[in-house]
């Protein structure tokens, strides 16, 4: 017979909806959060809010409750210095740094015409429109340094630079504490050809 | 500044109580709950109604909805042939299998002394007490091969056996689809020792 209750298989269902969870993680969680009913119920909740609070930024297209974001309506940043990434996670990776002053743009995602994903299925378009408006001076393309993301950032560059703003590309090179000897060659030949004079 | 919202802080918080889950996942996760938010709002139902619902079987500790448990209250199975696993998870395994007609225990977990995980810590006392009760012609006891799966079954044997069942430990050995030259050494000699004649 069926030993799983209705209300455990419908949990079961609804985990292996998220990326990377299939029957056996689902049920590991599972038997986690039966155990837990308060960590469920807390989690639940906070699944709820989410939800319903959180949604991209009109302008910028960060996570936020409020639209405009707060990075947006705030005027101590540079708006004359726009950061695109990919998504809203390499944004908060930027911004943890504590060294940039400046405002982003989240496209979601790459382009990746194999997979029908073309500058329509991303906010390009609403890229364009906030640098042709004026007033941007520097764009710099944090997309990954992957094959789409700088395929991705080619793109980006050929159609911004008409608009008059500088489109500068993230360094790419040793990562602090590496080893010269363990890097791929990829990373080797970027090194060296973004090589810097000493001062 | 930080440019996760609020509510996106606590999902995030949330997420990483869930075993397995660190910050990486926790932020994937959220990215993708925050991209479907009627999946989420669906896991969210799933979970409350699950922390709500769900409970163990006083009975036999199966998860259940109803207590005891639709297989403890089901007539057509045999009570007394006694199914003890470690927990729910295995005891599915077990019924998938549609081979097992008798009725479950479940421990809750194994013996760990090192861990503080004693009898008391387990369904020890309920199990003797079900045994004792009468009726249990048999006990398998199928715990997992594991060094505490093995340690407990060797435990729950001397304590059950004076109460009267035969006590049996379930097979080990090659499993099916199995290459002999791949098998470990312990399941190889544990396949040898348990060799049967070939009738």
């Amino acid at each position: 017979m069926e030993l799983r209750p209705p209300a455990v298989r419908e949990l079961l269902e609804q985990l292996q909806q998220l990326p990377g969870v299939g029957p056996r993680t689902a049920t590991r969680l599972v038997q986690h959060l039966v155990r837990e009913p308060d960590g469920s119920r807390r989690l639940a909740l906070a699944l709820a809010r989410a939800a319903d609070a959180v949604r991209h930024c009109s302008v910028c297209y960060l996570l936020t409750e409020e639209d405009p974001c707060p990075l947006c309506r705030d005027e101590s940043r540079d708006a004359g210095l726009l950061c695109v990434v990919e998504d809203p996670l390499n944004a908060w990776a930027v911004e943890a740094t504590g060294e940039f002053r400046g405002v982003y743009h989240v496209l979601g995602g790459t382009l990746d015409p194999l997979h029908g994903i073309g500058p329509e299925e991303l906010t390009v378009a609403a890229l364009l429109a906030r640098v042709r408006k004026g007033g941007v001076r520097e764009v710099i393309v944090a997309t990954n340094p992957t094959v789409e993301g700088e395929a991705t950032a080619h793109y980006l560059a050929r159609v911004l630079r008409p608009a008059g703003p500088v489109i500068t590309r993230i360094a790419f090179g040793l990562p602090a504490g590496g080893e010269i000897s363990y890097a791929d060659q990829v990373t080797l030949t970027r090194a060296l050809a973004g090589r810097r004079g000493m001062d």
